[in-house]
């Protein structure tokens, strides 16, 4: 399942509306087939896995991070049924889906075609793999990640407005990566103002994923001819279509706005060893909490490591659902 | 050397101003002795692990954290000739005594009395084991640690100043394990106003262990008979006897100070898993500067540990000498 995870999120960023979904196709413990969604939503993970594995699929067990689809659709058939007609044997699923097309009818149709099946493995995992998607369905939202690039102190710039460079090359060519797994991105009007022009992905190989790019404004901002959109307001992300991954680069008040708003899932903070002291720009606005105890039990800390000498940590939102 | 570093710890914040030393004597891969500076500095660690080690000293290996003595006092004999006088055959040492009394001079003693010795094993954590006593030595003050509770975002408390808690118990009682190894606490005017009953060491076993107590402040404050002491500037520092190891527990412009003064030798950061936002106090006041490239290639991630929901960093200042 882990394979198949690591699958999933090569679609990642470019399958929305459609999930990022993984699979895997063993036989006598060898791999005879690989699939993930394909840019744009088709082909079915499942599909690619198969026309990979061929006959030799027959009596064979499929992971896959998410129940196979039991809708035909004028693209394509039902996965459930292509795995069944492929002769595999059985099937190993992260997550069910929650699309009220399949919802467990995607299992139900591959028991009813005589496989076994089975669910929840490596489902935090894959998750995470597909957390744009479930978000969407969930909360009717895109999956929000908040970049920070910070001293040891929280502060994103100087007191003068500098801010390059707090982190080194390998910190920002991670970010950069990030960024290609990102439907879109977002800004405030000072970050555009102050970096449009290198708001793109810039990792060799990678440079067609640059996503999608919105500028956060009460009011409309100047942006004829630049690429950029506007959104008014945080809460209504959930309007932007294909967009099931969204990156805020900042500023302060972006992430003060969605943090208020409770509208991010990831925080992505990139720390360099570094202190910057108080009259450096904090990397987050004012959120006017007025207990402490409101603060705790929101975050928990899914990853650190470092990238070169600055420190990588991803703390997620614990939430219900 | 690993378990003679240990021994040195033991010491820690008791010994100054003689240096917190560890020694281990092994006979045949068998430890036989085990000694550490005792509390005000005598015995020394050779001498206890000596008089552990009796006539099975005789061809045994003594592992110190330090070169041994080899200056007598009224006090008692020199190292170096105990540990000869004892039959060791080697003696392996961490680091030389920058002590001009000895300095080189104990191992010369040694290999003139026939020792085999060898120098520089395990100097890294020996250094930092005994660093208030090298600290001293090398720039005739205290070693600094700095202790700062934030949240991810760098603040000690909301903007109505509220800070009970940010971090957790564990992190808290970590917290209070450094205290007992400090010779002494300082905070600024309005920690101590706050916080002083708090200010000593709660931990079962170590109660007697609460360091001596200072206020940083330029006016004098109203200190009589609360058992606190008054410093009036961060460059004081140096003149206070008996203090090797200096913990600074807050708040926000006393750590400034000490920045500013590049007087901080360790950061010792508690970060729990919450965000406060920019209208929240900062946890570093004020430092003035002008330019990123000059706040890079000072700190360096020695350790990085959870306690509890809360993530303990440690970041040692990189100096010469």
């Amino acid at each position: 399942m882990a394979v198949a995870t690591a699958l999933a999120s090569r679609g990642r960023g470019r399958t929305a509306p459609n999930p990022n979904v993984g699979c895997v196709i063993v036989q006598d413990g060898r791999v005879i087939g690989r699939g993930w969604t394909q840019p744009g939503g088709r082909p079915h993970a499942e599909a690619m896995a198969l026309d990979q594995a061929g006959e030799a699929a027959r009596g064979a067990t499929a992971y896959v991070t998410l129940e196979p689809c039991a809708h035909q659709s004028l693209r394509g058939p039902a996965c459930a049924d292509l795995l069944a007609e492929a002769g595999v044997a059985r099937v190993v699923a992260a997550l069910r889906d929650p699309d009220p097309r399949t919802d467990g009818e995607g299992f139900a149709r591959l028991r009813a075609h005589g496989l076994t099946v089975d669910v929840g493995t490596g489902a935090e995992e894959a998750r995470r793999a597909m957390a744009g998607f479930l978000t969407r369905r969930a909360f009717g939202r895109p999956h929000v990640t908040l970049k920070l690039g910070l001293s040891l102190d929280g502060k994103i710039a100087l007191a003068n407005g500098s801010s390059r460079w707090i982190t080194g090359a390998p910190a920002r060519a991670h970010a950069h990566l990030e960024r290609a797994r990102a439907d879109a991105i977002l800004v405030g009007r000072g970050t555009f103002a102050a970096d449009a022009p290198k708001l793109d992905v810039r990792l060799r190989g990678l440079e067609e994923r640059a996503p999608r790019r919105f500028i956060l404004a009460s009011t409309k901002p100047q942006i004829e001819e630049t690429g950029w959109s506007w959104l008014p307001a945080p809460n209504l992300i959930g309007k932007l279509v294909g967009v099931d991954h969204l990156l805020i680069e900042g500023g302060a008040g972006v992430a003060a706005s969605f943090l208020r708003d409770d509208l991010v899932d990831r925080l992505l903070l990139y720390r360099a060893p570094i202190v910057i002291g108080g009259d450096g720009l904090p990397g987050i606005g004012d959120l006017g909490i007025g207990a402490l105890l409101d603060t705790h039990g929101r975050w928990a800390l899914h990853d650190a490591r470092m990238l070169g000498m600055d420190r990588l940590e991803v703390y997620e939102r614990r939430r219900k659902g």
